[in-house]
């Protein structure tokens, strides 16, 4: 059993009879909180949704919920004590605030500037780190998606039919080491190589965002090749705390991948979430891709 | 004095009274052919354009030229030998053909089919070590635009009467250090950096396209910032034949910098090709833009 597992195995409370710990879900844009939030339901734990107010899908209100804006730190710490809830995830987009005004500190943030200030500056890594540093500081326990739902996780092998070539693994390796070359600068949780050559590098973009990128490059013929070409890695950066910033992948992303005419898709297994993953494999099966999950080095 | 200057003395013929040896200079995309042509036809040198047909500025015409398609190589070094020219320059862009059919190989090509296979694949690097590989070959001496026409290398320290700020001369280095671990990946001509966070990294779209990037993603909010903004770094790859493939910026490059609303553009002196630079200088610094040229080291 590796270490994320047991840890959610011990959370779900499937080696004691005692309920596991009730546990907040800070929830950001997109859909994997909600799916998160399900997968920790089932297992059983009671779920409090903190709902980020111009971020988190309206949906969240189906199970019992907050909403709050960003700088609301005050209380959210309050609402947490409140119910006696130590374990919190932070699940979602969150778009960085760049300023204090645009955070709008309540009374408790105003207490935590220092600690506030660090948030504003620094790579996704630091930043991410003083969040941690802070709910450490409340008392809280901050838990990954992997805890909670380790089910969404990647899992290891080929999950297509369809399996890659070995010029692709050859790339699949090359494309690895660049990303961990990258990982020191707290940048580069993606890269699409084809034949030895890097196409393109994520970093403010987004995945989909580059692979568009791809698509456009293929389409106006700077990048030119015959047919599907190319591979998608993605892995966590190397260092990068996967309990608060765990990269993921959807449905949306075979279809980007899809229009960029890539060979295939490879993810690190236990470090990428995939969220309604048969329905991942499915369109990738459709569109041609294969999908891989290569063991963490 | 340095190698290259050095080198473009002796090439002008500055150190002795014979006239300096003709040179061919291949001419791709853009204006930088034209440019290094002026320049070298200004030293002294005969100069004859080898125009690629689809590529090349039709305004080469001014200049002894002719005309070629891209699969052409017998043609091309039947020419050079017919005139006894040995010094040859590749300069401006070229698409790069990605299959054999497409080159359109003449007799001469043809002959050479291994050399040929090898520029097909692989990073930029290796595609040009494998076009000089070729040239050296048929006894061609390659030149660069450095050597040809040091004049338009930028130069070293501060351009603009605007200035970095401390902070974004360490974000200079943190970049430029970012920009080196890329190097033994063929990638990364270019990044943008701001805050000690890489915004951009440049692969297969080249530098306008990460700018114009940049840009997008300070409109759309994914890169929130108050005013100017991140510095763009460019340099040479380690170990980049500099005379097939120098970087260059130019007027353009500062009006999709101000566009991508950065604070300045940082290039490596002696490494980077700036086109029409009393220009470049007088558009920075009426957008706001300091450009300064960092050494190498």
């Amino acid at each position: 059993m590796s270490e994320s597992t047991r840890a959610a195995a011990e959370a779900a409370g499937s080696h004691d009879s005692k309920p596991p710990p009730p546990v907040a879900i800070i929830c950001g844009g997109g859909r994997f909180p909600l799916a998160v939030a399900e997968s920790a339901k089932r297992a059983g734990r009671d779920i409090l949704l903190i709902g980020l107010i111009g971020a988190a899908d309206p949906a969240i209100a189906a199970h019992p919920h907050v909403w709050l804006r960003m700088g609301e730190l005050g209380k959210l710490f309050q609402t947490l004590k409140g119910r006696a809830i130590v374990d919190v995830a932070l699940i979602g987009t969150i778009a960085r605030p760049q300023l204090l005004s645009e955070l709008r500190p309540d009374f408790g943030a105003l207490a935590r500037l220092p600690e506030i200030a660090r948030i504003l500056i620094g790579g996704d890594n630091q930043v991410l780190t003083s969040i941690l540093q802070l709910f450490a500081k409340e008392g809280l326990r901050v838990v990954g998606a992997q805890q909670l739902a380790p089910e969404l996780l990647a899992p290891e092998g080929q999950m297509t039919a369809l399996a890659p070539s070995k010029a692709m693994l050859a790339d699949l390796d090359f494309g690895r080491a660049c990303l961990a070359a990258l990982s020191s600068f707290d940048v580069g949780q993606a890269l699409v190589v084809g034949r030895r050559r890097i196409l393109a590098i994520e970093a403010a973009e987004g995945t989909d965002g580059m692979l568009q990128r791809v698509a456009d490059l293929r389409a106006n013929g700077r990048v030119r090749a015959k047919g599907r070409f190319g591979v998608l890695i993605k892995a966590p950066k190397k260092g990068q705390d996967l309990r608060v910033d765990l990269p993921a992948i959807g449905p949306a992303t075979i279809a980007v991948a899809e229009r960029a005419m890539l060979a295939g898709i490879a993810v690190e297994s236990h470090g990428v979430l995939m969220l309604e993953r048969r329905e991942i494999i499915a369109r990738a099966t459709a569109a041609g891709l294969f999908v891989i999950g290569f063991e963490n080095r």
